[in-house]
């Protein structure tokens, strides 16, 4: 099955951006974008960390990181701008956040039912093209990301990170590492 | 500057694998090589976890994970085969282990010295060509060594790698996700 | 210093519970207050997972665990008795809860500065007596505060708890345990 | 049942202490025996950091902690003396741990034998009157094992131990807590 366009991001408001946010304007970049709530503990714990992760560890010339508030549940609890822009600043969440757009009968808001998410956390992969390549629910492990979000780099033309400094280290073992004494890093 | 071949390996026994194992045989592919004490607390904790789920998520056809047993100290209680045979046994590691060839006048064994290793746990990145391309000392995050995994394997033919199953979820939230419910998956 | 009657509640609102909780009512017991918010990450990850565990340990004769939600910034966004309530619930959050009563001219709530906590979370450990024993800001370890509740509750008549069932193991190891083949439980 | 006298230990060296301990030699205080082998991963990961957490947590005119090295399996591997230091020099264990004697004819050593242990990690209590209280196999939690040791504490005159220092904070949330700006600790 050929991978197909993603559907347009539907929101009423953004937080961390300047102006609203379009999958058009990210074209030439891979774009993850994380479907959240702020009730989630699957979101807190696993979901937004991982999204922050992605956000700090590459390029963002060749990666864009997006945050979706997808409120499908306690919408009087979770709807209001000031709650989310209150949790955004707790949890330190600094990648440009969405809020999807109610549906008109209530249930899942109208992004959430353009990719039929299945609930939160969900992460979405978006290659430079603007195709969708990857959905998943629920807990996705680092090492699978990183080698995906490579995937998609590589098929265009850059495919540049910001390396880590090497951790320095004494002689003898701490929890992290055993050094090899008086040896030239 | 240009990276060079990899240093072959030198090595007196190994483990989870019918026979010693050369870099020359295993051009073609990208070679991960964990560089481990037993007895080396960031190995047993970080190091080792690390180069097992290497091994468990890349297809074994493009990255193949060797463990090299480094023992650069208390040599009298890791040296033994019988105790590396254990230890290899209880952590449950699968991957091949080679143990680094004892340099004769002591110190770091001769594997560790050509690669100028400054103690473990220590990580190798091969490319397909046999070239040296990453080496660090310490930690190292999932996210980051996925996407030079993938990088390195994209430069060659092949990018594959084994798919998790996706997480099947009623609907409510457990720790890892809120589902909606009734989504069809 | 001899320790001081602890100051009496001041609420406006109660989850978990038939009716609002008074200290006076719970004379007889050892009392755990965990102050929080429900937009604080160390409230998130840290102080409601160790109540709760202390709800889930003692019996509920001896030790009474309280959740105080103690807003003191972002009332527009946590100030909510829904929002709340969708907190507890998706947390799984068990334990009565209380709303610490707001203060007339603003910052933090009444029983809030009574105690003068310094923010959150903070933990109350209060005798059977009613007396204040111990106040905390910040990280508090399992292992200590399992001996100031029995310490506390050894200073009445009573000082029995749910003991957990042995885990039953197989031959061989496990992350947890190595065990003995044949070995009689 | 009335709790019996703990059986001696019987050991063929010890590690960090001047000469071999006893039960006898400890009456008066509680004593926490935490039975260990160096392969074996949940001594690693848990029962080992619980027994250091004890020994840096309560006092040590009330509570004694001591390792016990009790080879089961992988005797060449783990039996030697040399292994053993290098083992407790790089994980950090400055308590007590003596070498379980092995059985003339194999299988668990003596001590192992006469507490009829599961496997390891195993975790003993003895009360000050030298009596063998508490005796489990596998994960121990801390709220249950502190409360526990407070418990024993409490039966004798003494119930002290260490304070931790309160945790400064700046004004604002990190990850462990949010402060009121300007609170007096």
């Amino acid at each position: 099955m050929k991978p197909k366009l993603a559907a347009p991001l539907e929101t009423t408001h953004w937080f961390n951006t300047d102006g609203p946010i379009t999958l058009d304007a990210l074209r030439g970049k891979v774009v993850l974008i994380e479907a959240f709530q702020m009730l989630c503990p699957g979101c807190v714990s696993h979901g937004l960390p991982l999204a922050n992760r992605v956000f700090e560890t590459f390029s963002r010339d060749d990666v864009a990181v997006i945050g979706l508030h997808t409120v499908f549940e306690h919408h009087e609890a979770q709807g209001g701008n000031a709650a989310l822009e209150a949790f955004l600043h707790e949890y330190k969440i600094r990648f440009p956040v969405g809020v999807d757009a109610p549906s008109p009968n209530g249930g899942p808001p109208k992004t959430m039912r353009a990719y039929n998410l299945q609930g939160t956390p969900s992460l979405l992969l978006i290659d430079r093209e603007g195709r969708l390549r990857k959905q998943t629910f629920g807990l996705e492990r680092d090492l699978i990301l990183g080698a995906e979000i490579m995937s998609l780099m590589r098929e265009g033309a850059g495919a540049t990170f910001d390396e880590r400094a090497p951790d320095p280290h004494a002689a003898g073992c701490d929890d992290a590492a055993c050094a090899i004494p008086n040896a030239q890093p």
